[in-house]
């Protein structure tokens, strides 16, 4: 099983936005902020709501992930409800080499364009996305220095919301950072940990323990699809737009399975989302109920049932015709991520035994070399992170709220535990991926409903305001 | 007047060092830490000494200026005195583009192969020179985690050390940043403070003080200067290598003039050193008891006066055949330096009719043009500074203790007040140009003595040893 490159793997599935509105605004960057290129500049996107904007109020800021922005914003209410009483300006900062904000236009990904793409350089355009907008809402309010901006984000978001306020403390007051796997570098993580929970997830669902079920499925596969036979009733039992033909199909095939299992996973929302894709509520539970129906101890009977439970990700809406495992190089946005997750953002995952996929160790050479094959850069500096960010020691930042669902597969490089008086953890027991982000619901557990409250109460003494 | 470029003018003076003594080493470093331009990497010197160390002792690297490394390290003694008491290593860091450190060698400033050079590849090229010294010298001592750094610098190399203590606070436990004027950009300090304490340490000597004496001779000098006649004469009476021919020439004179005036303030030490130049006590002093020495009403007498006062700067060996006006342009550091003060490091200076020098105001346009003159780049982010590296806010830091002499022209730019428990200010009242670092010497004031006092006590406190 690849483990490479499952973190924005998901994020295949165009979706229309439309609940939560936004004035599409842009502003000019710098390239290249730490080398001397020149005054080359380009259009960075963000999305700016004034309506709960009172004078005097903060500025929340969404630091975007690899992603289209609009993905973030219409995912993200509780940002909303904050606003509202804080009387905050809300703006969504899209990431460069993402969505629309491309320094290339769409010759953006070629390996001489696509250098300028590193985190570094991403947190330097938010600071100066700030200062525009100290300039452009604010500078008639209050005392430029002093004016609050609060940073969030979720997921990759949140690291960049996290290391935002570590870097840059004067431009951000404080950071909300959810499910932002921080420690998923180097050696600060044991590999195998990710995949532990995902596998514990599936484990939590199911009389006949569901991890064990899909556990057994691998082999059962491997074998069926060892002949043409095999490959044509898996092929035509799983409706796959392209059917399998060769042994690279087939671990393709593996993949694409593996990739579901950790997204379903990380978005086992308690109500049903239109995130990654459209899905209904506990979509870990309705894959695992599914499977359970089968019983028998038939090779097909398992194959069969797995083909109906994988719908429930695949094709919820009933609107799929074909299931297309190239899931990985459809989406734009996903292959700058692989650029990014090869260059600085080297994640050593790793599968044992213990766990429902098929076991994998982190090699870091093939990882690099795999990099090399698709991007025509290794893997040069896979410490980078922690030389850059600090690694696990972070009693010298303030004002950070870490929050991690612990059924997030994500969490596994979360900080977990408080670091000190202003470095704060909460954790959401029942929650998937930053599900503390995400606007109010009904479906809420406690546990989800107090770690906003933490949330409230942390930028409330950032902001002197208890 | 120009006010362009006066840091780093004085590094023409090739020195034989030998007092301190090192091992030199080299360290590969990428050349590009923000984009991806590949695995490119370079060569940076740096300097070790060990012969203080003691296992579980703390290193304390010296994060290099604008110019040969071995000049700090030669100018530096009070690490070595501090590294006996505190049994550290003791390292020299060189910076990038300076020195032997040439990313490509006799061609690396060339406009664009000096694109990299800028602070925070400095910076970044010093945390991986920690990371490489762990691994050398530590490794078996103590966790790699919290094995103390502290760092050190003067001037430029002094901003350097703090901004790599706020920056990366993972990889040095502390900072001791002398005479660094941090402020000195952007609005962060009016332009003309510069120039009006440069002024006033030359008010400080003379019966007739000797400002107002120099502040009349810029009128004398343009006036006799007028003439052919006036050429020859200044030319002859100060033994100008290339006599006076133009206008130019004269304004050229003046900027060399300056220069020096600000040179002898900053080095205005209280015994005799050879670190810009060789140099007597107090030479601002005896600069001024030279130039009192001119009493009548009479213009060429005044010049005369000058030409001989300014020996004391040009040629206190009593070797120098003539005095060559083209010194910023003979050091390969200060091509250097004016390139990052021109794209990085624009430091607003400017005179009034209070300051004894030529008045000329602060006219940013024009110094971009300077500067797009000399390297094709115009000076495209004066608040860069302010951006990266916070301005005038530092209560989110810790760890740093700021010192500056009070007749240091440059600590018009410096933090000479606590900014809280852990970010200290120590003023030397009578010091100049980062005097603390320099070895212990029997006409040191006790301003000096107090202020390596407290850098003691500071880096005591935070290796946890009182």
């Amino acid at each position: 099983m690849t483990v490479l490159f499952v973190f924005a793997a998901a994020l295949f599935c165009p979706i229309t936005y439309s609940t939560y509105t936004f004035e599409t605004k842009y502003i000019q960057v710098p390239l290249s902020h730490f080398s001397n290129i020149g005054n080359t500049t380009f259009k960075l996107r963000y999305l700016v709501n004034k309506s709960y904007h009172v004078k005097g109020g903060p500025v929340f800021l969404y630091t975007g992930n690899e992603g289209d922005v609009n993905m973030f914003a219409q995912n993200s209410g509780f940002i909303f409800e904050l606003a509202t009483e804080f009387n905050a300006l809300v703006v969504f900062a899209e990431h460069r080499y993402y969505g629309q904000s491309m320094p290339f236009g769409n010759k953006s990904y070629s390996l001489e364009n696509i250098r300028y793409l590193s985190t570094a350089q991403a947190l330097s355009d938010y600071v100066y996305l700030i200062e525009e907008l100290r300039r452009i809402y604010l500078a008639t309010v209050i005392s430029l220095d002093t004016y609050p901006f609060i940073a969030f984000g979720g997921s990759y978001g949140g690291m960049l919301a996290a290391w935002l306020r570590m870097k840059y403390p004067n431009s951000v007051l404080g950071a909300i950072a959810s499910s932002a796997p921080i420690w998923l570098f180097d050696d600060l993580t044991p590999c195998e940990t990710f995949y532990g929970i995902t596998s514990d997830v599936f484990g939590h669902y199911g009389t006949e323990h569901c991890n064990k079920t899909i556990q057994l499925s691998w082999e059962v596969i491997r074998n069926v699809t060892k002949t043409d036979k095999g490959k044509a009733f898996v092929s035509a039992t799983w409706k796959l737009c392209d059917h399998l033909k060769t042994a690279a199909d087939v671990d393709k095939l593996i993949d694409w399975l593996s990739n579901i299992y950790v997204n379903l996973a990380m978005i086992n929302y308690p109500y049903p989302t239109d995130f990654l894709v459209a899905l209904p509520a506990y979509p870990v539970k309705i894959f695992c109920d599914k499977l359970n129906s089968y019983k028998s101890q038939n090779s097909l009977a398992l194959v069969e049932a797995l083909g109906i439970a994988l719908q429930v990700y695949t094709n919820f809406t009933g609107e799929t015709k074909c299931h297309n495992m190239n899931i990985t190089s459809r989406d734009l946005g996903e292959y700058a991520w692989d650029y990014q997750a090869c260059t600085e953002l080297v994640m050593p995952m790793c599968s044992t035994e213990k766990d429902m996929f098929e076991t994998a160790p982190w090699e870091f050479k093939k990882y690099s070399d795999d990099c090399f094959r698709k991007f025509g850069v290794h893997s040069a500096r896979p410490d980078w992170v922690i030389l850059e960010y600090g690694g696990k020691n972070l009693r010298y930042f303030s004002n950070i709220v870490f929050s991690n669902g612990l059924m997030d597969p994500w969490s596994s490089g979360g900080v977990l535990k408080n670091v000190s008086c202003t470095v704060l953890a909460v954790n959401i027991t029942d929650g998937a991926h930053h599900i503390d982000l995400r606007g109010n619901h009904p479906a809420d557990t406690n546990y989800v409903l107090e770690a906003r409250k933490f949330h409230r109460n942390a930028i409330k003494k950032w902001l002197n305001i208890i």
